[in-house]
C-alpha cells in the first residue's frame, strides 16, 4: 500500500496526545494531489468545486438515491427526501453539512482549514461543495495558483511519480477518470491537467477518488501505518 | 418577458450582416449573472466549474441517461454508452464537446471566448465543464475576482434588482436552488452568494438555469425581441 508522506511528524505529535486526526474525505484526496505540486512550486491559492457522492452521507444517503431514482420510474413509490434537503435523484445540491455564519458550509470550511493544517497555513483555499447523484467516488475541479511557474507537462510528470496518485490524462474521448471507474481503488486519480493562462502561474486539474477508501477507512489505515513506522523508528 | 440588456448594439450589428449569434447555454446563464456585477465592480477573473445536464446534448443525451439508469435496476437491458464517452447514469464526466490543443474542451473555450465577446474582452475566464446525470438545468459554481471591492450583501442586492435574475439565497437547509427546481422557468437563479476572502475582492456564487430555455430557445426569442426593439427605435 502506498502511503503519501503527508506530515508524518504532525501525526506522531497527535499520537503522543492519544488523538488521531483523519481529515474529511474531500480534503484527503485534494491534499494528496496538492502536496507534490506545492513542494515544487509553492501553492498560493486554490479554488475548488466538488462533485461529492451520496455515500459521503452514509448508508442512508445511498439508500435515498437508490430508492428515489427508482420511484421516478415507478411514481407510486414516491417518497419525499429525508437524508438530503432536496431531491437528489437526477439533481445536484450545493450544500453539504451545516451552514456557518460566513455563508460557507462546514464541509467547505473543512477544506480550507484542513488543507492549511495538513499542508501549509499559507495556502488560501476557497471551496464550493456540491452533492451529486453518484453512489461512490468524489470528484473535484481544482484551480491552483502557484508562487513559481509550473508547466502543465512538468505538473503531469510530478504527479505521475507521486505516491498514491494515478494520472490518466489523454486529451481524447474517455482519456480521463470518472467516479464510477475509481470505485474499489486505493489511488487518487488525476486527469485534465491544464495550464490556466488567466494567472501567471496557474494549473487546472480534475481529481477523483473512492471516498469510502481514501476518504475514510483506507486513510485511517495509512495514518496507522505511518504512525507504526514512526514508533518503530523512534522506539 | 424580461430581457437582459446585454450588448444590444452588438446584436444589431450582427443583424445588419444577417447573422444572429446565440451564445452557448453555459455561457448564456453565466453572463446574465456577471453583467450587473461587472457594471458595479469590474470583473478581472472568473474561475467556473459547471454541472451540465444531459439535455445539453439533445434528445439522445436524455434518452441515454433514462435508459442507462433503468438498466442499472434491470441489468438485462444493459447498453454501452453511445452519446457520452462513459457511463452517465450515477456518474459525472469531465468532458463536453471536443478537445482543443490547449487541453481545454471546446465547451470550456466557448465560456472563455463568448464571455469576452458579450461582456468585456478584459475579463479572464478559466472553465471546467462537466456533464452530470441531470435531465434539464445547468448549474455553475462561479468564483469572481473584481477590480473594486464588492460586499456580498451589495452583490446580493444588485443581483436581486437585475433583469432576468431570481436570487434565492438563505443560509439554511434548502435555501438555494437546484436544477430540478428551475425546469420550465425563464429566470437565471442565483444562490450561495459569499465573500471569497482568499483574494482582495472576491465573490463565490451558484448559478442555475433551464438550459433548454435560457440556453437556447428563450435566448433566441430574447435576442429577437431586443433586435425588434432596436429596429423599431432606429427605423
Amino acid at each position: 500500500m502506498i502511503v503519501p508522506e503527508v506530515n508524518a511528524d504532525a501525526i506522531f505529535e497527535c499520537h503522543k496526545k492519544n488523538i488521531i486526526a483523519n481529515p474529511n474525505c474531500s480534503t484527503a484526496q485534494m491534499v494528496v494531489a496538492l502536496k507534490p505540486l506545492h513542494d515544487r512550486a509553492k501553492i498560493k491559492r486554490v479554488v475548488v468545486s466538488t462533485y461529492q457522492s451520496v455515500s459521503g452521507a452514509g448508508k442512508e444517503g445511498i439508500d435515498e438515491l437508490w430508492d428515489q431514482t427508482k420511484s421516478i420510474y415507478n411514481p407510486v413509490d414516491n417518497k419525499p427526501p429525508t437524508k438530503f434537503t432536496k431531491q437528489i435523484a437526477f439533481n445536484v445540491i450545493p450544500h453539504i453539512d451545516v451552514f456557518l455564519d460566513s455563508g460557507d458550509t462546514k464541509e467547505e470550511w473543512k477544506m480550507v482549514a484542513e488543507t492549511k493544517k495538513i499542508l501549509d497555513p499559507a495556502i488560501k483555499v476557497t471551496a464550493t461543495c456540491v452533492r451529486v447523484p453518484v453512489f461512490v467516488g468524489h470528484s473535484e475541479s481544482i484551480n491552483i495558483e502557484f508562487e513559481d511557474f509550473l508547466d502543465e507537462d512538468e505538473a503531469r510528470d510530478i504527479l505521475r511519480e507521486s505516491p498514491g496518485i494515478m494520472v490518466i490524462d489523454k486529451r481524447e474521448d474517455g482519456g480521463y477518470v470518472s467516479p464510477v471507474e475509481c470505485v474499489g481503488d486505493y489511488a487518487t486519480f488525476i486527469s485534465r491537467i491544464r495550464q490556466d493562462v488567466t494567472v501567471d502561474n496557474g494549473i487546472n486539474l480534475w481529481c477523483v477518488s473512492d471516498n469510502l477508501r481514501k476518504g475514510a477507512a483506507l486513510n485511517a489505515v495509512q495514518i496507522a501505518e505511518v504512525l507504526g513506522n514512526k514508533v518503530l523508528k523512534k522506539g
